[in-house]
């Protein structure tokens, strides 16, 4: 891998989304220059992000010259088909949809629940005081949670990690949601399986290295 | 293929995401067995259903003797990977990324805002009227629609369908949304690119045959 790196990453020091991108990219050696894109100013809606992402939404992913890879799923499935090692999924089809399933509960029906400009609109046109705004991101990030601990806690396939001994992107899914609820003191679930497989995550350089809290532009 | 299927699938005639699954599992000619799961009074929250998804949504795809697959995008990516014809992602890794990236925008941040559990918080804890629910409903749907209008319209990888002239999951997605929107009276935004590949897809058999009006139990 060139010291010099072939990746920038547009993203926020608070994501969630941008924080699973940062785990994967560092578990799999490979350099890149974030690009801090303020969402506190709302930075992504300037003609010039939204020329990178129409969505205006972080993270996006550029590899020099080309055009910009939006999603952090899809992001994580390029980087794993691109640089295999070490894999993000497992090899046995029914082992990747398992992952991609845990995945997808918290990338698709928990985080965009409770992101930023959800959480924006409420407080605005849905006229939602702070503290309804606070039931409604404890609600979500409970029922994501609570259905996590449940799929988890019984299935034979969850071992140290949430699909047998190595980090998939249901680990990165998982954490990014924790981080995040810790970090703005969200309250969270009784959830052990869920508790220690993001403990055992968080032991890991990657995750400790893609922390919101030590990242350019960090106010927590 | 056996006549007898291998698959049940648990779905309801209205869900966007089940309607995904049922539009890939006819393209690849993989028979199935739909068994409704009435959300319109709950059914997902019984015991017996939570046994099969703790999330307590549908779709669950079940394999003859195999644990229950979840998450739309899961279960399509698990049968592209174990029936590979007709493909429903492309070849190239960068073509696979913004497909995938396509299917997120629709699959990840616009439906899970607009999913019925939502509505019904924001209409009883959150205390919307029908007006604020449609607005609510309205905002999301314009948002994620203008957002791939914008991202189609401009990019040479556009053709008959998202990504070239072959059907992809970034279609199977786009569809769903528009499916639904129309079923359901919801304003939509101008997007002529979005609305001509739509189109194009509710010509092809399989997006027919899967749509909402023709399940049993539809009440539209």
């Amino acid at each position: 891998m060139a010291n010099d790196p072939t990746f920038q990453l547009y993203g926020y020091w608070g994501s969630m989304a941008t924080y699973r991108v940062r785990v994967a990219l560092i578990l799999k050696n490979i350099p890149v220059n974030e690009i801090p894109i303020n969402l506190g100013t709302d930075e992504q809606l300037t003609p010039t992000f939204l020329s990178v992402n129409p969505e205006a939404a972080v993270p996006a992913l550029i590899e020099m010259g080309q055009p910009p890879i939006t999603q952090s799923i899809a992001i994580l499935e390029y980087l794993d088909e691109r640089y295999p090692e070490p894999p993000l999924l497992p090899k046995d089809l029914r082992g990747r949809a398992r992952v991609r399933s845990l995945a997808a509960l918290i990338a698709s029906d928990t985080h965009p629940l409770i992101a930023p400009r959800v959480r924006k609109y409420l407080t605005t046109r849905g006229a939602f005081d702070d503290a309804a705004s606070r039931d409604w991101t404890s609600h979500w990030l409970c029922r994501g949670l609570t259905a996590m601990e449940a799929r988890l806690a019984g299935d034979p396939n969850t071992g140290i990690f949430c699909h047998g001994d190595q980090v998939t992107i249901a680990d990165v899914c998982l954490t990014s949601l924790l981080v995040i609820a810790k970090l703005f003191k969200f309250e969270s679930p009784n959830a052990p399986t869920v508790n220690r497989i993001v403990a055992r995550c968080e032991l890991l350089e990657a995750f400790a290295r893609a922390n919101p809290k030590h990242q350019a532009g960090a106010t927590i």
